[in-house]
């Protein structure tokens, strides 16, 4: 009934594609050894640029504990929109490392600078992993020397970024407007930590279409409201939290912006990359089995909508029904009466896939059997009317198992 | 070095004391059949009340969507406060069950106060358990027909309440001023869908002190911020959240207002037994294994203070290190700096136990052995100083162990 790509429109997708799937980019990544899964070497530090200066915008996370990285984005964009790439390390967030953790950073974008024709000032970074320890900055400089940049080292890219990620999580499409091809890629990361408030950590997009950077950090805004920002796996923000869009131009024509002929097309490709992107994030959260797709409808206004889907994708008590496959619908109503959105409880309804189990405030005699199975798709679709206005709004999330547990009582140590 | 009492002053604590325990109470309770745990009967079905009409204050659940309990409280104590008790059934919450719900909470209200020689419009009606069910009233006018109410009572009235609590959860004390003995007592209930935002579901206590109802109102409502409302077991916040407190008067001498000489110790012995309870209930959060006691220092306002200090003991990531006694600190930094209050990362400083691993934004070279030992104590100790203020608070929560996502993966059917 439902997948991953339920609410895009048609689009060439390409398998396997991902950053370097549009012109103009080249990316690599190596094993530097920040970070450890036993013996086992993992890809763990990775550049993505362009061939030539991008155009660029990014969203950072609102937590107010933030890494250096964030800061160091923060101040390249107040500055410029054009920007020769980005260096993301994973294992270590180089978060609430003091004044050395600051310089450490400013040295990590200066490596990446140094191998995309540029400069520290030219270079976006993100680093994820544990907060509060060092960056080792001697393997740092020994890995970034063993880069090598190339058109098809997207692929490294997204894994260089993993932390606990079961995989990585690429999509690339392709689109025609007036004769011209556009192609759109992406990568992106999970998978705990994640109640995104500005872009998950990470989510990377890359287009070939030429664009205006006023329009494209609009458009980046309100497509990160719709796609990263509404999924959680946790509750938890990152510190680190960043979703970066990066535009070559190297297909060539006019760049787009408001009224291009490739205009609506292009924010609607960029928003299917970065939904699909969302959803692998939430689906491959820290322990999961299932996505939760939660709609509010009936809502006062879209606001109301969001923080109610997204508090019903957040509930613990939720999500572990879904896990146990209990059809215990009054949850899903205790979490949108918590969420802060109004909601008239005599006119709400709740449907679990296709069953509706609460009518204009009453209890329907439904076979609870037949909901339990809907609980044990791979996409758990919920939806509930506030009973109150015309908006609405969808939140991906997961369920909640014991593995989720089982990785975050053993993590750093 | 901490204990579930660490706050409180020294008094006169009488072991197995409840809410019988001051003057002029009864309480009794039966099962009805409401709850089943297979085979095994369980006291579901409680009235506690005065040998006199009580003076009374509530305070009940924000979440939007509420039990008919919630609005019938609301509306007998929108006109008064005096009232004869309450009765509370366990294993029902009779939440989002329509008009039949309405009544069934009426006529349950009824067959409470003609046990209290009173009327539904004197009994405050609290319903714990399944949303979305009816409640089962031909099995509650039975129970409730076979109910005898006794000054030893407490100890099954705080049975009763109990849904997935693995204990009772009573407290009771004596204190003396000017020779004139009062005595408070109470009792409460968890152990899931925890994240009071007005009283937990349930917390009752009593005394015997004759109290003026506007003084006790006020006095009520600022105790419930500090102790229920500041414990967390899963961020969930019920539909039928009720914290009570009724004064018998039975003591004896002038009734207790601001002035009264005993008025700071009938405050402090209030907020004592509160505590104590609400603690209690965090303590035994569903598969918890552990009390996290998070104090938030250094704030911007005591509200900073408190949702700092709450975010803290609510984030699944230093819950779940917590039970695998991994000195992440980082994530503590992470939830706070979400939290919404201020913080300046550069002087804030984090403590483990007594252990600190912050110090002014620098991390500590501390032996991180010792500091997963204190995260194995019964009562872990975390302090963040947010660097900002003077402003200080601390909430309570437990750690998420597998046991919580076993328990609620499977609880209705």
């Amino acid at each position: 009934m439902t997948s991953l790509d339920a609410s895009t429109p048609a689009f060439d997708w390409i398998d396997g594609g991902g950053v370097t799937t549009p012109l103009g980019f080249v990316a690599g990544a190596v094993y530097a050894g920040i970070k450890t899964y036993g013996d086992e070497p993992r890809l763990d530090l990775g550049v993505l640029g362009g061939e030539a200066p991008l155009t660029a915008a990014g969203v950072f996370t609102r937590n107010a504990v933030t890494g250096h990285s964030v800061s160091h984005g923060r101040n390249l964009f107040a500055r410029t929109s054009t920007i020769r790439g980005v260096v993301i390390n994973s294992g270590n967030a180089n978060t609430v490392t003091g004044t050395q953790g600051a310089k450490d950073c400013a040295h990590l974008a200066a490596l990446a600078g140094a191998l995309l024709g540029g400069t520290a000032g030219d270079v976006i970074v993100g680093s994820t992993g544990v907060i509060g320890r060092m960056l080792p900055m001697a393997k740092v400089e020994r890995g970034a020397s063993e880069i090598t940049l190339s058109r098809d080292g997207g692929y490294a890219f997204s894994r260089a970024i993993m932390t606990t990620d079961t995989h990585e999580k690429q999509a690339a499409l392709r689109f025609e407007v007036a004769g011209r091809a556009y192609r759109v890629g992406g990568c992106a990361k999970g998978s705990g930590m994640i109640h995104p408030n500005m872009g998950t950590m990470y989510g990377v997009v890359t287009t070939d279409a030429p664009v205006d950077a006023a329009w494209l950090d609009a458009t980046w805004r309100a497509i990160v409201d719709r796609t990263f920002n509404m999924i959680d796996v946790d509750m938890d923000t990152s510190t680190s939290d960043m979703a970066l869009v990066m535009a070559s131009g190297a297909a060539g024509g006019d760049p787009v912006s408001a009224g291009h002929p490739a205009e609506a097309m292009l924010i609607a490709a960029i928003d299917a990359v970065a939904g699909r992107l969302a959803r692998s994030v939430a689906r491959d959260g820290e322990g999961a089995t299932c996505l939760i797709e939660a709609t509010a409808s009936g809502a006062a206004s879209v606001e109301d909508a969001r923080i109610a889907a997204r508090t019903v994708t957040s509930s613990p008590l939720v999500k572990t029904a879904v896990t146990g496959r209990d059809p215990n619908w009054g949850r899903i109503m205790m979490a949108a009466g918590r969420s802060g959105a109004r909601i008239d409880q005599d006119r709400a309804s709740v449907w679990i896939g296709e069953h509706c189990v609460l009518d204009a405030g009453q209890p329907v005699a439904v076979d609870l059997k037949l909901v339990s199975e809907a609980m044990g798709h791979e996409v758990v679709s919920i939806r509930v009317d506030l009973g109150v206005g015309d908006a609405s709004a969808t939140a991906w999330g997961c369920n909640l198992t014991h593995e989720y547990v089982s990785i975050n009582a053993d993590y750093t140590t």
